[in-house]
């Protein structure tokens, strides 16, 4: 099967035409998560970067870099980075959320301990700076600490919108350019920085990882609802049970008005929660079209992040980016 | 009293001298914490804030940087970024120490939670990043996130050697430099580097500040055997209590060979203590000699943090710093 074919998915492809800049990649991670002094540091960076993930955000350095032309050395330094730091925020919130699985296998607070998943998680973070520092570029250190401190306000956000039945899409949308979109926008931005690409160029760069990055959050939201567990390898309802509100449930509450009030105060902000409310909460969502109406946003947000590409260059590359913001939203049909 | 009056504390007399510089450091800290989106950040933060702190770190910046003749803004960027570090080293600690208590109120983690401690921590360090970059310079920011790795390797080393009666002296020596010297030596560092002074005096600064740091974590070990607890606000035999192998625990498990294995292993190995344990680890110190030795150490580190001070610039304010180093092993007569 070529990789030109379309069922052949854009990560796939984006994986083949990056081959070699992705080896680098996984070279320097290796290289850089190792420690002198203290063993269980790549113990637990070995149980993460083995297991794999998909390296998407790395793989968005290297694409954007490309695009502009870049031949230098150093988006190999900031795809690392960009790892990292997506490393290091999965330790956290993997205390934070007292999560039991990740990437497949036990979360590493599970294996070792919350203590190391802390510690080890800010040492991920500190060698993020350390290499970002080796490209000898001020302008990507701002947008990649930036990007750091988007992420951390978002994640407390997150915690203190939990169970608020007041959570607006306003509100929503910041917890998700924290969780999600800082770090894809940051990724596609230092790509096209690296490469001396001209300002408009770079800011379509950020406008696509943002909206991409937002296109895929609510995605995952609408599948939490309306997943198969085959294949997502998620519970059907599990932000539900969590109490999360999401883009689903905050239209959901939104449409219903009093009507349903208390049952979203018991289930929710209460969490008083029994045998039939997730069946009773999907019969509302599926009233309120709640779903469908979450699935177009989804859908304008990643017709937004192709339009952005119009103004970079063209090519193989820039069209597999185009095929990756459709991907994150086929999933939905 | 007058500031020169020896009576008056060294660090007193520096808070006198800086007073300017350190009333533009609290002032860019109270900015900088703020967060627009999430109000839980500058709750957690100005907790620790508000409750003072001596600021040490900040001051050993801003002396060097005075010292070197500096006259430009950005050391006080650099003073900001030192205590940002410091205080998001402070919420992770008291999280994986399971603290109830920092300087004088109750810890974070117990007023608010786990997750707000790592969350807000991890903002804390990205937006220490974010200051870093203001001051436009790539030689700083590599000094301090080389600094921010080995605080957190220093941590996951200390986590590991904990109970492991194995640990040597070059094993605490590690551990005391991550938690402690590391952020010494690259306050007085970068105070250095900020004034462009010369390379051999950039050197002495590092050496100084790391001297200082071990002088005093070992002052600090001793005295959790032989402090005041009225002075010192802690309780006598905590580190033996928590299994934690300091120094002289492990000159006296050292020197007291097979004869004393079998306490050791079920006291601090085992962890199997009971009454009259801390009494009897307490004598066998007396015996070897072990906090006499270990407070010799502590003279010579100060003696060395005294002596690098010589290759630079020499004034009140290098007075000062001689003197805070003194000072700090001066608790332990």
């Amino acid at each position: 099967m070529s990789l030109d074919t379309p069922s052949v998915k854009p990560h796939d492809r984006l994986q083949a035409a990056l081959a070699d800049d992705l080896e680098a990649v996984g070279a320097l991670i290796r290289a850089r998560m190792a420690s002198e002094h203290a063993p269980r540091i790549p113990e637990v960076t070995a149980h993460l970067v083995e297991a794999g993930g998909k390296r998407v955000r790395p793989m968005m350095t290297l694409a954007a870099a490309r695009i502009c032309g870049y031949e230098g050395p150093y988006h190999v330094h900031l795809a690392a980075t960009v790892e990292f730091i997506h490393t290091a925020t999965l330790l956290h919130d993997d205390v934070v959320d007292g999560s039991e699985q990740r990437r497949g296998r036990p979360a590493a607070n599970l294996l070792w301990d919350n203590k190391s998943s802390v510690l080890v998680g800010d040492y991920l973070f500190a060698r993020s700076f350390q290499l970002m520092t080796e490209a000898g570029r001020l302008d990507v250190l701002k947008v990649l600490s930036n990007a750091s401190a988007v992420i951390a306000e978002g994640e407390v956000l997150q915690l203190t919108a939990a169970q608020n039945l007041a959570t607006t899409e306003d509100v929503y949308l910041q917890v998700v350019r924290g969780k999600t979109a800082a770090l894809f926008s940051a990724a596609t931005e230092v790509g096209a920085m690296v490469a001396d690409a001209a300002p408009d160029v770079v800011q379509a760069f950020y406008n696509y990882g943002d909206a991409l990055g937002v296109s895929f959050q609510i995605a995952d939201d609408i599948l939490d609802f309306a997943g198969d567990t085959a294949k997502t390898g998620k519970n059907v309802g599990d932000d539900f049970r969590e109490r999360k509100l999401t883009l689903p449930l905050i239209k959901a509450i939104a449409t219903g008005g009093d009507a349903d009030r208390d049952f979203w105060v018991r289930t929710i902000e209460k969490g008083k929660q029994q045998d039939g409310d997730l069946e009773h909460a999907l019969q509302l969502l599926e009233n309120y079209g709640s779903l469908e109406k979450s699935r177009q946003d989804a859908l304008a947000w990643a017709e937004k992040a192709k339009r952005e590409l119009d103004v970079v260059p063209q090519g193989d590359l820039t069209d597999m980016l185009r095929d990756l913001a459709d991907y994150v939203v086929s999933r939905l049909n």
